[in-house]
Protein backbone atom coordinates (compact mmCIF):
# COMPACT_ATOMS: atom_id res chain seq x y z
CA UNK A 1 0.00 0.00 0.00
CA UNK A 2 1.47 3.67 -0.30
CA UNK A 3 1.46 5.77 2.42
CA UNK A 4 -2.13 7.48 1.36
CA UNK A 5 -4.06 4.56 0.90
CA UNK A 6 -2.41 3.77 4.58
CA UNK A 7 -2.96 7.11 5.91
CA UNK A 8 -6.96 6.39 4.65
CA UNK A 9 -6.85 3.00 6.27
CA UNK A 10 -5.89 4.60 9.71
CA UNK A 11 -8.41 7.09 9.82
CA UNK A 12 -11.00 4.43 9.06
CA UNK A 13 -10.26 2.24 11.65
CA UNK A 14 -9.83 4.56 13.90
CA UNK A 15 -12.43 6.78 12.90
CA UNK A 16 -9.89 9.77 14.01
CA UNK A 17 -7.77 12.02 12.07
CA UNK A 18 -6.01 12.93 15.83
CA UNK A 19 -2.70 12.26 15.79
CA UNK A 20 -1.08 12.28 19.51
CA UNK A 21 2.15 13.86 19.82
CA UNK A 22 4.57 12.59 21.87
CA UNK A 23 6.97 15.10 23.27
CA UNK A 24 7.80 13.62 26.93
CA UNK A 25 8.83 16.65 28.78
CA UNK A 26 11.57 15.29 31.23
CA UNK A 27 9.92 17.41 34.01
CA UNK A 28 6.67 16.63 33.58
CA UNK A 29 6.45 12.83 34.03
CA UNK A 30 3.72 11.81 36.17
CA UNK A 31 4.39 11.35 40.42
CA UNK A 32 3.69 7.71 39.92
CA UNK A 33 5.78 7.15 37.27
CA UNK A 34 8.38 8.51 38.61
CA UNK A 35 8.35 6.11 42.40
CA UNK A 36 7.81 3.13 39.88
CA UNK A 37 10.66 3.71 37.62
CA UNK A 38 14.39 4.41 39.12
CA UNK A 39 15.68 6.13 35.56
CA UNK A 40 14.86 9.14 33.69
CA UNK A 41 15.02 6.49 30.02
CA UNK A 42 12.25 4.35 32.13
CA UNK A 43 10.34 6.70 33.37
CA UNK A 44 9.91 8.36 29.97
CA UNK A 45 8.77 5.31 28.48
CA UNK A 46 6.88 4.13 30.42
CA UNK A 47 4.63 7.21 30.18
CA UNK A 48 4.67 7.28 26.39
CA UNK A 49 3.46 3.80 26.64
CA UNK A 50 0.78 4.12 28.75
CA UNK A 51 -0.10 7.21 26.70
CA UNK A 52 -0.37 4.89 23.55
CA UNK A 53 -2.43 2.42 25.71
CA UNK A 54 -5.21 5.36 26.50
CA UNK A 55 -5.48 6.98 23.24
CA UNK A 56 -5.11 4.68 20.80
CA UNK A 57 -9.09 4.07 20.43
CA UNK A 58 -8.97 7.92 19.60
CA UNK A 59 -6.08 8.30 17.09
CA UNK A 60 -4.96 7.50 13.30
CA UNK A 61 -1.32 8.22 14.33
CA UNK A 62 1.75 9.13 16.86
CA UNK A 63 4.04 12.01 16.35
CA UNK A 64 7.12 11.07 18.21
CA UNK A 65 9.12 14.35 18.36
CA UNK A 66 13.14 13.69 18.67
CA UNK A 67 14.00 16.50 20.34
CA UNK A 68 12.46 15.03 23.75
CA UNK A 69 13.93 11.54 23.13
CA UNK A 70 17.80 13.57 22.14
CA UNK A 71 17.49 15.48 25.64
CA UNK A 72 17.64 11.83 27.36
CA UNK A 73 21.24 11.52 26.19
CA UNK A 74 23.08 8.22 24.66
CA UNK A 75 19.89 6.16 25.56
CA UNK A 76 17.94 8.60 24.22
CA UNK A 77 17.42 7.01 20.13
CA UNK A 78 17.07 3.40 22.63
CA UNK A 79 13.86 4.74 23.85
CA UNK A 80 12.49 6.11 21.09
CA UNK A 81 12.66 2.99 19.34
CA UNK A 82 11.34 0.68 22.17
CA UNK A 83 8.60 3.32 22.15
CA UNK A 84 7.53 2.97 18.44
CA UNK A 85 8.22 -0.38 18.42
CA UNK A 86 5.03 -0.82 21.22
CA UNK A 87 2.43 1.27 18.95
CA UNK A 88 -0.24 -0.79 17.52
CA UNK A 89 -0.25 -2.15 14.28
CA UNK A 90 -1.99 0.19 11.59
CA UNK A 91 -1.03 3.36 12.88
CA UNK A 92 0.96 6.04 11.38
CA UNK A 93 4.10 6.80 12.88
CA UNK A 94 5.43 9.99 12.00
CA UNK A 95 8.78 10.88 13.07
CA UNK A 96 9.09 14.35 14.02
CA UNK A 97 12.90 15.22 12.92
CA UNK A 98 12.56 18.31 10.76
CA UNK A 99 16.31 16.96 9.53
CA UNK A 100 17.14 19.16 6.49
CA UNK A 101 20.45 18.31 5.29
CA UNK A 102 22.35 17.54 1.69
CA UNK A 103 23.85 14.92 -0.11
CA UNK A 104 25.35 11.95 1.80
CA UNK A 105 24.40 13.18 5.22
CA UNK A 106 20.25 13.63 4.11
CA UNK A 107 21.23 9.94 2.75
CA UNK A 108 21.92 8.68 6.03
CA UNK A 109 18.97 10.17 7.60
CA UNK A 110 16.74 8.73 5.35
CA UNK A 111 18.17 5.76 6.20
CA UNK A 112 17.93 5.83 9.82
CA UNK A 113 14.00 7.02 9.57
CA UNK A 114 12.80 5.34 6.61
CA UNK A 115 15.08 1.80 6.72
CA UNK A 116 16.33 1.31 9.94
CA UNK A 117 13.50 2.36 12.52
CA UNK A 118 11.64 2.42 9.57
CA UNK A 119 8.67 4.62 10.61
CA UNK A 120 6.00 5.28 8.21
CA UNK A 121 6.72 9.16 7.96
CA UNK A 122 9.09 12.18 8.90
CA UNK A 123 8.74 15.58 9.14
CA UNK A 124 11.84 17.89 7.03
CA UNK A 125 12.78 21.32 7.07
CA UNK A 126 13.45 22.67 3.44
CA UNK A 127 15.40 25.56 4.22
CA UNK A 128 19.00 23.65 2.65
CA UNK A 129 17.17 23.85 -0.82
CA UNK A 130 15.00 21.23 -2.08
CA UNK A 131 17.75 18.64 -3.00
CA UNK A 132 17.29 18.12 0.90
CA UNK A 133 14.42 15.84 0.06
CA UNK A 134 16.21 13.77 -2.51
CA UNK A 135 16.67 10.98 -0.87
CA UNK A 136 13.47 10.41 0.92
CA UNK A 137 11.77 10.86 -2.76
CA UNK A 138 11.00 7.36 -3.58
CA UNK A 139 10.26 5.28 -0.56
CA UNK A 140 6.57 4.51 -1.86
CA UNK A 141 4.97 3.33 1.07
CA UNK A 142 6.06 6.17 3.06
CA UNK A 143 5.53 9.94 3.31
CA UNK A 144 7.15 13.26 3.81
CA UNK A 145 5.87 16.30 5.42
CA UNK A 146 8.08 19.47 5.06
CA UNK A 147 7.75 22.39 7.02
CA UNK A 148 5.22 24.75 5.13
CA UNK A 149 3.67 27.30 7.27
CA UNK A 150 4.18 26.92 11.06
CA UNK A 151 1.96 27.35 13.77
CA UNK A 152 4.61 29.75 16.09
CA UNK A 153 4.99 32.92 16.28
CA UNK A 154 8.30 33.31 14.46
CA UNK A 155 6.59 32.16 11.21
CA UNK A 156 6.64 35.79 10.70
CA UNK A 157 10.12 35.79 10.05
CA UNK A 158 10.45 33.88 7.19
CA UNK A 159 7.38 31.66 5.82
CA UNK A 160 4.75 33.77 6.12
CA UNK A 161 6.81 36.61 4.14
CA UNK A 162 5.80 37.46 0.58
CA UNK A 163 8.72 35.12 -1.49
CA UNK A 164 9.56 34.61 -5.48
CA UNK A 165 6.41 36.33 -6.09
CA UNK A 166 4.23 34.40 -3.85
CA UNK A 167 2.35 35.78 -1.38
CA UNK A 168 4.11 33.68 1.53
CA UNK A 169 7.24 31.88 1.39
CA UNK A 170 5.01 28.85 2.25
CA UNK A 171 3.34 28.66 -1.11
CA UNK A 172 6.30 29.31 -2.92
CA UNK A 173 7.03 25.67 -0.86
CA UNK A 174 4.29 24.24 -1.35
CA UNK A 175 3.90 24.78 -5.68
CA UNK A 176 7.55 23.13 -5.51
CA UNK A 177 6.18 20.01 -3.48
CA UNK A 178 3.41 19.99 -5.90
CA UNK A 179 5.86 19.57 -8.81
CA UNK A 180 8.23 16.91 -7.22
CA UNK A 181 5.24 14.83 -6.56
CA UNK A 182 4.68 14.55 -9.92
CA UNK A 183 7.73 12.44 -10.78
CA UNK A 184 8.32 10.68 -7.29
CA UNK A 185 6.22 7.68 -5.36
CA UNK A 186 7.06 9.15 -1.80
CA UNK A 187 4.13 11.21 -1.01
CA UNK A 188 5.18 14.80 -0.38
CA UNK A 189 2.67 16.43 2.31
CA UNK A 190 2.78 19.88 4.16
CA UNK A 191 3.58 20.93 8.04
CA UNK A 192 0.47 23.53 8.55
CA UNK A 193 -0.30 25.36 11.64
CA UNK A 194 -3.71 25.09 12.64
CA UNK A 195 -3.33 28.70 14.18
CA UNK A 196 -2.63 30.08 10.58
CA UNK A 197 -6.38 29.10 9.23
CA UNK A 198 -6.52 32.63 7.76
CA UNK A 199 -3.57 32.11 5.50
CA UNK A 200 -4.03 28.59 4.73
CA UNK A 201 -6.01 29.20 1.47
CA UNK A 202 -3.54 30.21 -0.77
CA UNK A 203 -0.75 27.90 0.26
CA UNK A 204 -3.32 24.69 0.13
CA UNK A 205 -4.13 25.56 -3.57
CA UNK A 206 -0.88 24.90 -4.39
CA UNK A 207 -0.18 21.55 -3.42
CA UNK A 208 -3.97 20.55 -3.37
CA UNK A 209 -3.61 16.66 -2.99
CA UNK A 210 -0.17 16.66 -0.49
CA UNK A 211 -1.12 15.33 2.93
CA UNK A 212 -1.26 17.32 5.45
CA UNK A 213 0.31 17.06 9.14
CA UNK A 214 -1.51 20.23 11.20
CA UNK A 215 0.02 20.89 14.63
CA UNK A 216 -1.29 23.99 16.95
CA UNK A 217 -5.06 22.82 18.01
CA UNK A 218 -5.14 22.17 21.42
CA UNK A 219 -2.41 23.52 23.61
CA UNK A 220 -1.29 26.33 21.12
CA UNK A 221 -5.40 27.31 20.32
CA UNK A 222 -6.08 27.03 16.95
CA UNK A 223 -9.69 26.46 16.44
CA UNK A 224 -11.56 23.38 14.78
CA UNK A 225 -14.76 24.90 13.30
CA UNK A 226 -11.50 27.16 11.63
CA UNK A 227 -9.76 25.03 10.23
CA UNK A 228 -12.38 22.99 8.92
CA UNK A 229 -13.58 25.91 6.67
CA UNK A 230 -10.11 25.72 5.78
CA UNK A 231 -9.59 22.52 4.49
CA UNK A 232 -13.10 22.39 2.12
CA UNK A 233 -11.58 22.46 -0.90
CA UNK A 234 -8.48 20.37 0.14
CA UNK A 235 -8.14 16.93 -0.95
CA UNK A 236 -4.81 15.34 0.96
CA UNK A 237 -5.49 14.00 4.07
CA UNK A 238 -4.83 15.74 7.14
CA UNK A 239 -3.68 13.98 10.32
CA UNK A 240 -4.30 16.93 13.12
CA UNK A 241 -1.97 16.89 15.90
CA UNK A 242 -2.56 17.42 19.42
CA UNK A 243 0.67 17.03 22.00
CA UNK A 244 0.31 18.56 25.59
CA UNK A 245 -3.19 19.28 25.61
CA UNK A 246 -3.86 15.50 25.80
CA UNK A 247 -0.54 13.91 27.42
CA UNK A 248 -0.76 16.20 30.06
CA UNK A 249 -4.09 16.57 30.49
CA UNK A 250 -4.03 15.26 33.55
CA UNK A 251 -1.62 16.56 34.91
CA UNK A 252 -1.07 16.93 38.70
CA UNK A 253 -3.69 14.81 39.35
CA UNK A 254 -4.16 10.95 40.18
CA UNK A 255 -6.47 10.66 37.59
CA UNK A 256 -3.84 11.70 34.69
CA UNK A 257 -4.50 8.19 32.53
CA UNK A 258 -8.22 9.04 32.60
CA UNK A 259 -7.53 12.58 32.16
CA UNK A 260 -5.39 11.40 28.50
CA UNK A 261 -8.37 9.07 27.84
CA UNK A 262 -11.02 11.27 28.06
CA UNK A 263 -9.01 14.63 26.32
CA UNK A 264 -8.32 11.84 23.34
CA UNK A 265 -11.84 10.83 23.07
CA UNK A 266 -13.10 14.45 23.23
CA UNK A 267 -10.15 15.92 20.35
CA UNK A 268 -11.62 12.62 18.06
CA UNK A 269 -15.29 13.71 18.49
CA UNK A 270 -14.45 17.38 17.66
CA UNK A 271 -12.61 16.32 14.62
CA UNK A 272 -15.55 13.71 13.37
CA UNK A 273 -16.78 15.57 10.58
CA UNK A 274 -13.51 16.69 8.82
CA UNK A 275 -12.48 12.74 9.70
CA UNK A 276 -15.48 11.18 7.94
CA UNK A 277 -14.79 13.74 4.84
CA UNK A 278 -11.51 11.84 4.60
CA UNK A 279 -12.13 7.94 5.53
CA UNK A 280 -14.77 7.58 3.16
CA UNK B 1 35.82 31.48 28.62
CA UNK B 2 33.60 32.78 26.18
CA UNK B 3 33.01 30.98 23.48
CA UNK B 4 35.04 33.39 21.07
CA UNK B 5 37.86 33.25 23.45
CA UNK B 6 37.79 28.95 23.39
CA UNK B 7 37.95 29.38 20.00
CA UNK B 8 41.24 31.73 19.75
CA UNK B 9 42.73 29.12 22.36
CA UNK B 10 42.04 26.37 19.60
CA UNK B 11 43.44 28.01 16.82
CA UNK B 12 46.44 29.23 18.91
CA UNK B 13 47.29 26.16 20.10
CA UNK B 14 47.00 24.04 17.24
CA UNK B 15 48.57 26.63 14.66
CA UNK B 16 45.14 25.75 12.75
CA UNK B 17 41.68 26.80 11.87
CA UNK B 18 40.92 23.12 10.10
CA UNK B 19 37.63 21.63 11.59
CA UNK B 20 37.64 18.05 10.79
CA UNK B 21 34.18 16.85 10.03
CA UNK B 22 33.07 13.32 11.44
CA UNK B 23 31.13 12.16 8.76
CA UNK B 24 31.22 8.17 9.36
CA UNK B 25 29.47 7.31 6.08
CA UNK B 26 28.46 3.38 6.81
CA UNK B 27 29.60 2.21 4.19
CA UNK B 28 32.93 3.68 3.33
CA UNK B 29 34.66 2.46 6.90
CA UNK B 30 38.19 0.82 6.33
CA UNK B 31 38.82 -2.84 5.51
CA UNK B 32 41.10 -3.36 8.53
CA UNK B 33 38.65 -2.03 10.94
CA UNK B 34 35.86 -4.01 10.00
CA UNK B 35 37.78 -7.12 10.60
CA UNK B 36 39.21 -6.02 14.33
CA UNK B 37 35.09 -5.39 15.34
CA UNK B 38 31.91 -7.31 14.90
CA UNK B 39 29.66 -5.04 15.14
CA UNK B 40 28.74 -1.44 13.11
CA UNK B 41 28.62 0.77 16.38
CA UNK B 42 32.24 -0.41 17.70
CA UNK B 43 33.55 -0.14 13.93
CA UNK B 44 32.13 3.53 13.55
CA UNK B 45 33.45 4.54 17.55
CA UNK B 46 36.99 2.57 16.52
CA UNK B 47 37.38 4.60 12.75
CA UNK B 48 36.86 7.84 13.78
CA UNK B 49 38.91 7.50 17.47
CA UNK B 50 41.62 7.00 14.65
CA UNK B 51 41.02 9.94 12.81
CA UNK B 52 41.27 12.07 16.09
CA UNK B 53 44.57 10.76 16.71
CA UNK B 54 45.95 10.95 13.29
CA UNK B 55 44.24 14.41 12.92
CA UNK B 56 44.39 16.44 16.11
CA UNK B 57 48.06 17.77 15.90
CA UNK B 58 46.80 19.45 12.54
CA UNK B 59 43.13 21.36 13.74
CA UNK B 60 41.18 22.90 16.24
CA UNK B 61 37.63 21.71 16.09
CA UNK B 62 35.98 18.87 15.07
CA UNK B 63 32.64 18.13 13.97
CA UNK B 64 30.20 15.19 14.09
CA UNK B 65 27.57 15.12 12.43
CA UNK B 66 24.27 13.94 13.45
CA UNK B 67 23.05 11.90 10.51
CA UNK B 68 25.47 9.52 10.47
CA UNK B 69 25.30 8.81 14.10
CA UNK B 70 21.47 8.58 13.79
CA UNK B 71 21.63 5.75 10.62
CA UNK B 72 23.13 3.31 13.55
CA UNK B 73 19.85 3.23 15.04
CA UNK B 74 18.98 3.03 18.80
CA UNK B 75 22.81 3.30 19.53
CA UNK B 76 23.61 6.52 17.65
CA UNK B 77 23.64 8.50 20.27
CA UNK B 78 25.94 6.03 22.76
CA UNK B 79 28.49 6.02 19.68
CA UNK B 80 28.05 9.55 19.72
CA UNK B 81 28.97 10.65 23.21
CA UNK B 82 31.60 7.63 23.27
CA UNK B 83 33.28 10.11 20.53
CA UNK B 84 33.17 12.68 21.35
CA UNK B 85 34.34 11.96 24.66
CA UNK B 86 37.54 10.96 23.04
CA UNK B 87 38.30 14.18 21.51
CA UNK B 88 41.10 15.96 23.26
CA UNK B 89 40.57 18.78 25.88
CA UNK B 90 40.81 22.26 24.29
CA UNK B 91 39.13 21.31 21.35
CA UNK B 92 36.22 22.79 20.19
CA UNK B 93 33.20 20.16 19.07
CA UNK B 94 30.60 21.86 16.67
CA UNK B 95 27.32 19.10 16.89
CA UNK B 96 26.51 19.61 13.15
CA UNK B 97 22.55 18.60 14.27
CA UNK B 98 20.98 21.77 11.77
CA UNK B 99 17.85 21.29 14.28
CA UNK B 100 15.51 24.15 13.91
CA UNK B 101 12.42 23.86 16.50
CA UNK B 102 10.07 26.26 18.67
CA UNK B 103 9.31 26.30 22.45
CA UNK B 104 9.39 23.48 24.72
CA UNK B 105 10.90 21.23 21.21
CA UNK B 106 13.98 23.87 20.94
CA UNK B 107 14.25 23.91 24.93
CA UNK B 108 15.12 19.92 24.79
CA UNK B 109 17.56 20.48 22.12
CA UNK B 110 19.43 23.16 23.83
CA UNK B 111 19.13 21.04 26.88
CA UNK B 112 20.38 18.27 24.86
CA UNK B 113 23.57 19.32 22.93
CA UNK B 114 24.74 22.23 25.52
CA UNK B 115 23.93 20.20 29.20
CA UNK B 116 23.86 16.50 28.43
CA UNK B 117 26.29 16.31 25.58
CA UNK B 118 28.03 19.54 26.51
CA UNK B 119 29.20 20.38 23.04
CA UNK B 120 30.89 23.99 22.95
CA UNK B 121 28.86 24.68 19.76
CA UNK B 122 25.67 23.43 17.62
CA UNK B 123 24.55 24.05 13.93
CA UNK B 124 21.23 25.49 14.06
CA UNK B 125 18.42 25.75 11.14
CA UNK B 126 16.26 28.98 11.16
CA UNK B 127 13.44 28.73 8.95
CA UNK B 128 10.59 28.55 11.86
CA UNK B 129 11.95 32.01 12.52
CA UNK B 130 14.61 33.47 15.22
CA UNK B 131 12.60 32.27 18.29
CA UNK B 132 13.80 29.05 17.37
CA UNK B 133 17.17 30.55 18.72
CA UNK B 134 15.82 31.48 22.25
CA UNK B 135 16.50 28.68 24.49
CA UNK B 136 20.46 28.39 23.06
CA UNK B 137 20.92 32.40 23.82
CA UNK B 138 22.30 32.72 26.69
CA UNK B 139 25.28 30.25 27.47
CA UNK B 140 28.02 32.20 27.69
CA UNK B 141 30.59 30.16 26.65
CA UNK B 142 28.40 28.17 23.33
CA UNK B 143 28.33 29.08 20.47
CA UNK B 144 25.39 28.90 17.88
CA UNK B 145 25.85 28.09 14.18
CA UNK B 146 22.82 29.46 12.06
CA UNK B 147 22.77 28.46 8.21
CA UNK B 148 23.11 31.12 6.75
CA UNK B 149 24.60 30.83 3.39
CA UNK B 150 25.41 27.01 2.52
CA UNK B 151 27.55 25.62 -0.13
CA UNK B 152 25.06 23.18 -1.60
CA UNK B 153 23.52 23.77 -5.38
CA UNK B 154 20.22 24.11 -3.53
CA UNK B 155 21.06 27.42 -1.81
CA UNK B 156 19.51 28.36 -5.06
CA UNK B 157 16.12 27.53 -3.84
CA UNK B 158 15.99 30.03 -0.71
CA UNK B 159 19.02 31.12 0.63
CA UNK B 160 20.37 33.13 -2.17
CA UNK B 161 17.40 34.34 -3.57
CA UNK B 162 16.54 38.27 -2.25
CA UNK B 163 14.48 38.60 0.28
CA UNK B 164 13.21 41.02 2.56
CA UNK B 165 15.11 44.24 0.88
CA UNK B 166 18.46 42.23 1.30
CA UNK B 167 20.22 41.09 -1.92
CA UNK B 168 19.64 37.47 -0.38
CA UNK B 169 18.01 35.72 2.23
CA UNK B 170 21.33 34.82 3.54
CA UNK B 171 22.02 38.53 3.89
CA UNK B 172 18.64 38.89 5.76
CA UNK B 173 20.15 36.38 8.13
CA UNK B 174 22.97 37.46 9.05
CA UNK B 175 21.67 41.20 9.55
CA UNK B 176 19.61 39.58 12.46
CA UNK B 177 21.94 37.79 13.97
CA UNK B 178 24.06 40.63 14.72
CA UNK B 179 21.08 42.58 16.05
CA UNK B 180 20.20 39.47 18.15
CA UNK B 181 24.07 39.19 19.30
CA UNK B 182 24.04 42.96 20.92
CA UNK B 183 21.52 41.44 23.80
CA UNK B 184 23.26 37.65 24.15
CA UNK B 185 25.87 35.90 25.88
CA UNK B 186 25.99 32.87 23.22
CA UNK B 187 28.29 33.94 20.27
CA UNK B 188 26.12 34.01 17.17
CA UNK B 189 28.09 32.44 14.37
CA UNK B 190 27.11 31.82 10.55
CA UNK B 191 27.62 28.77 8.67
CA UNK B 192 28.40 29.57 5.07
CA UNK B 193 29.80 27.92 2.34
CA UNK B 194 32.87 28.38 0.50
CA UNK B 195 32.21 27.38 -2.70
CA UNK B 196 29.84 30.83 -2.46
CA UNK B 197 32.92 32.84 -2.11
CA UNK B 198 31.45 35.10 -4.89
CA UNK B 199 28.75 36.08 -2.71
CA UNK B 200 30.07 36.31 0.90
CA UNK B 201 30.92 40.38 1.12
CA UNK B 202 27.40 41.26 1.29
CA UNK B 203 26.56 38.95 4.08
CA UNK B 204 29.64 39.21 6.22
CA UNK B 205 29.14 42.46 6.30
CA UNK B 206 25.73 42.47 7.86
CA UNK B 207 27.56 40.47 10.91
CA UNK B 208 31.18 41.14 10.53
CA UNK B 209 31.99 39.78 14.06
CA UNK B 210 30.33 36.72 13.61
CA UNK B 211 31.79 33.51 13.84
CA UNK B 212 32.30 31.37 10.76
CA UNK B 213 31.83 27.71 10.13
CA UNK B 214 33.08 27.46 6.52
CA UNK B 215 32.32 24.18 4.86
CA UNK B 216 33.05 23.40 1.41
CA UNK B 217 36.63 23.32 0.96
CA UNK B 218 38.03 20.05 0.02
CA UNK B 219 35.90 17.13 -1.77
CA UNK B 220 33.23 20.19 -2.41
CA UNK B 221 35.62 22.07 -4.36
CA UNK B 222 35.50 25.73 -2.48
CA UNK B 223 39.23 27.35 -3.24
CA UNK B 224 40.86 28.51 0.39
CA UNK B 225 42.90 31.86 -1.92
CA UNK B 226 39.56 33.09 -3.16
CA UNK B 227 38.22 32.12 0.42
CA UNK B 228 40.85 34.26 2.04
CA UNK B 229 40.19 37.30 -0.26
CA UNK B 230 36.22 37.23 1.11
CA UNK B 231 37.56 37.08 4.98
CA UNK B 232 40.04 39.83 4.28
CA UNK B 233 37.34 42.58 6.20
CA UNK B 234 36.04 39.89 8.80
CA UNK B 235 36.73 39.98 12.42
CA UNK B 236 34.74 36.48 13.87
CA UNK B 237 37.07 33.83 13.80
CA UNK B 238 36.27 31.04 11.24
CA UNK B 239 36.59 27.35 11.19
CA UNK B 240 37.52 26.03 8.16
CA UNK B 241 35.61 22.77 7.70
CA UNK B 242 36.93 19.09 5.57
CA UNK B 243 34.80 16.24 5.98
CA UNK B 244 35.44 13.55 3.42
CA UNK B 245 38.50 14.90 1.90
CA UNK B 246 40.00 13.96 5.15
CA UNK B 247 38.65 10.92 6.61
CA UNK B 248 38.35 9.54 3.19
CA UNK B 249 42.08 10.15 2.19
CA UNK B 250 43.31 7.24 1.68
CA UNK B 251 40.24 4.73 1.03
CA UNK B 252 41.06 2.07 -0.17
CA UNK B 253 44.47 1.29 0.33
CA UNK B 254 46.20 -0.31 3.68
CA UNK B 255 48.06 3.13 3.98
CA UNK B 256 44.51 4.93 5.20
CA UNK B 257 45.99 6.30 8.47
CA UNK B 258 49.29 7.87 6.86
CA UNK B 259 46.39 9.46 4.68
CA UNK B 260 44.38 10.86 7.04
CA UNK B 261 47.51 12.43 8.35
CA UNK B 262 48.59 13.51 5.83
CA UNK B 263 45.67 15.09 4.21
CA UNK B 264 44.55 17.17 7.81
CA UNK B 265 48.34 18.23 8.05
CA UNK B 266 48.12 19.54 3.88
CA UNK B 267 45.28 21.47 4.88
CA UNK B 268 46.49 22.92 7.83
CA UNK B 269 49.38 24.28 6.23
CA UNK B 270 47.65 25.58 3.32
CA UNK B 271 45.31 27.42 6.02
CA UNK B 272 48.01 28.91 7.84
CA UNK B 273 47.78 32.20 6.62
CA UNK B 274 44.09 32.64 7.26
CA UNK B 275 45.12 30.52 10.88
CA UNK B 276 47.70 33.33 11.92
CA UNK B 277 45.50 36.64 11.25
CA UNK B 278 42.93 35.13 13.91
CA UNK B 279 45.01 33.45 16.31
CA UNK B 280 46.97 36.64 17.02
Amino acid sequence: MNYNERLKEALRKSGSCLCVGLDPDLERIPESVIREYNSLPEQVASFLKTVIDRTQEHCAAYKPNLGFFEALGSSGLEVFRDVIEYIPEGKIIVADVKRGDISSTAEHYAKAYFETFDVDAITINPMMGFESLQPFLDYPGKGVYTLTLTSNPGARDFLMRPFEGFDTMAAYIAHNLARLQENHSTRLGMVIGATKAGNLAGVLQQHPKGELLIPGIGAQGGSIADLEKSLLKHEGIPLINSSRSIIYAGEGTEEWQKAIFDQSKKLKQALTSITHRYAS
